[in-house]
């Protein structure tokens, strides 16, 4: 099959994409349903229907873009990622799985290819965290992974519900249509920048991602008690902030000490109240995220570490409320999607491996209703979710061409 | 002397006073130059001038509240407080001081009292840190403790210079004029709020304070590498985050095991950036405080903690920049000061008792320039800097009373 990837307009796509950011270049910063993640999304949406395809959105803001085959009530081959951004991250996280997945529709349209299966390409709605501190909501709400209720409860830093907030970005109707009937995907395959550094320390171009890591995410509340920072002697304190720090402390050395390589644990948020030179810490809020391949040295962190929050709890007479922000199993890639990958890049002469995705992605929610795989490019040092996250045009369109090839051979599957 | 200190009066005052406040009641929050200290120090002129005395402002915000006396080029006896309030704070840190200074002004205008030395009530600017991380802005410029050099380089949270902000509240004109003259005051007494337990478990109604501690503050800004938390395995982390935690725990655990007992240590601010549940923090600023009434024992914990964090910066390869905010000495009370405050115990049948100041004031830069007193009244369960800080109407009018008498005395002293 002769598909040719426009590498530069994809390029200069992506460019464009990252001028939609709440924050200055070259960092990105767009979060859910801000006026610069509803600039990206009528961007995507212009280049789909300039491109003849179908477009269709759903009551949470998923986006989906149809190229119809030849057998129009199949179940589809779907693609997609992410467009928004945590603060001050890169441009590559999430985008390039977006809009080289339009690409390799527009390619394979150009080449003249008719697919059996319908192709599909989903813009998912905030795969970050950032806004109601809760990842994967499109993907969740689709694989039913999540009810109505729990997304109900979700509430932003201005204590915006998201259906507030879905309508300030124009997004109406019955939620309970968010889900996907079943059988709706054949396959999903998913496009992304690798977020680690294999790819690049063992010179490949390619990586089919075998399963995806676990995560799981806490947020704990810690209630001591505040007072004068010169008035209070150490005896008599209850600050909110030791604890925390304890717990920082111990996550790490949990992680580092596990019996898996894979296990990662870091407290990325702590928010200090009332956050004042002279004033003892009354309150605070940590979140944390545990990842790992294997559930069950995940699963031991976990367990230690809210142990040891219950028995600071004792031992400083200190208040812990403990959150579970999710807490997902992790998910393994199925074996005719990773073939279709290592034959596409063997017919073009990629080199490729297969690693593990120890971050995590709407793939994970979507294995859940459909076989599932992921094609990983390579992330200069491994940096992501930083300024300086980058994958060169010939690596994004190596991808694109990657995941042309693949959805290609998925639709035509018997 | 027959002194009548109206104590519904003051006790309403600063009710009124409470609601000037950017947080909801029973919380106070009055940061230096917003509109409710703007109104606060409007109420407090007004107030001023219907009692009949003469109103001065200085460049920097600083109000002088004068009752002359028979001999009015005499070097005046000066007492005065602050009315600005931490985030969440209470209604009596400083704020007694500056309105029971000018009820004692009144009372004593009203016994037909006549001064030799002029009284003058000082509300002093931004006794606290919070604005520009820096305490004590207006008695520090006052006694020649800081220079405009110093002044010129603080900033706000916003990037505003102080200079910008003072005008923005109508303060114009040349900040040189702020250092007093030589001689400008012969005796200074403050009256507080204890801010701390002693008074309240020795059940005394006055305290005399014979020192105040000397505070240190740092800010630490640390910089290691940010990326995704389930991208960056953990040997290959520079998590900003940590070191920031075990330079926590080790400043309690050097505050806790210190040789003296009055060794008090603090990290009251972290600040997370990116600050995304997902992302390794790349950098953190923390500030802290340590405090004690000997300044060897202090300055050993500052000692320490500092070498540890040089310690770690070379250990997780991370960078550590380390800021003083201050370090003051500590300040010693006047005797004959002391002594007019027991003295007017004595006259009014008030138990007291001698204590030292382990929060810092506004006198301890006025020490700098004159014979520095300070007169505490108690607080409920030691606490302060809280929502919940408390003295009662009796206990205020009491210490009004004692300033009154005590101001009264050095007034005439020969």
């Amino acid at each position: 099959m002769q598909i040719k990837i426009e590498a530069d307009q994809l390029w200069n796509e992506l460019d464009k994409l990252a001028t939609f950011s709440d924050t200055p270049a070259p960092s990105v910063t767009r979060i859910l349903f801000t006026d610069n993640d509803v600039k990206a999304r009528d961007y995507f949406k212009s280049l789909a229907r300039e491109a003849g395809f179908e477009v269709r959105e759903d009551p949470i803001g998923n986006i989906f873009v149809r190229f119809s085959g030849s057998e129009k009530n199949l179940p589809a081959v779907g693609t997609g990622s992410h467009c928004d951004a945590v603060p001050y991250a890169g441009r590559y996280d999430g985008t390039v799985g977006v809009f080289a997945g339009l690409e390799a529709l527009r390619a394979l349209k150009k080449s003249g290819f008719s697919p059996k299966r319908p192709l599909e390409v989903v813009f998912f709605t905030s795969e970050e965290p950032t806004r109601f501190g809760l990842g994967c909501i499109g993907s969740r709400l689709m694989s039913g992974a999540m009810d109505l209720n729990r997304l109900g409860q979700l509430r932003d830093k201005d204590g915006k519900s998201v259906d507030e907030a879905r309508k300030s970005a124009g997004y109406d109707g019955d939620l309970t249509q968010v889900k996907l009937p079943e059988k709706y995907y054949d396959y999903f395959v998913e496009l992304h920048i690798e977020q680690g550094p294999v790819l690049e320390r063992e010179k490949k171009q390619i990586g089919a991602v075998t399963a995806i890591a676990a995560p799981a995410s806490f947020r704990i509340q810690i209630t001591g008690e505040g007072g004068h920072a010169g008035g209070v002697l150490m005896p008599a304190r209850r600050d909110a902030l030791v604890p925390c720090a304890i717990l920082t402390q111990e996550l790490e050395r949990l992680a580092r000490e596990s019996s898996s390589p894979d296990s990662v644990g870091t407290v990325g948020v702590v928010k200090v109240h009332p956050g004042a030179i002279n004033s003892i810490p009354a309150n605070v809020t940590m979140e944390m995220d545990i990842r790992d391949t294997q559930l069950k040295t995940r699963d031991e962190i976990v367990e230690k570490i809210l142990a040891k929050a219950r028995q600071l709890e004792k031992e400083r007479n200190v208040k812990m409320e403990i959150e579970t922000i999710n807490s997902d199993p992790p998910a393994i890639s199925n074996e005719t999607i990773l073939g279709s990958i290592e034959a596409s890049c063997t017919e073009t002469s990629l080199s490729h491996m297969r690693l593990v995705s120890r971050a995590y992605h709407d793939s994970l929610f979507m294995a859940r209703i459909a076989p599932m795989g992921m094609i990983f490019i390579p992330s200069r040092g491994g940096v992501s979710h930083r300024a300086d996250e980058f994958s060169s045009k010939e690596e994004i369109a190596q991808g694109a061409e990657i995941l042309a090839r693949t959805m290609a051979r998925l639709s035509l599957q018997a």
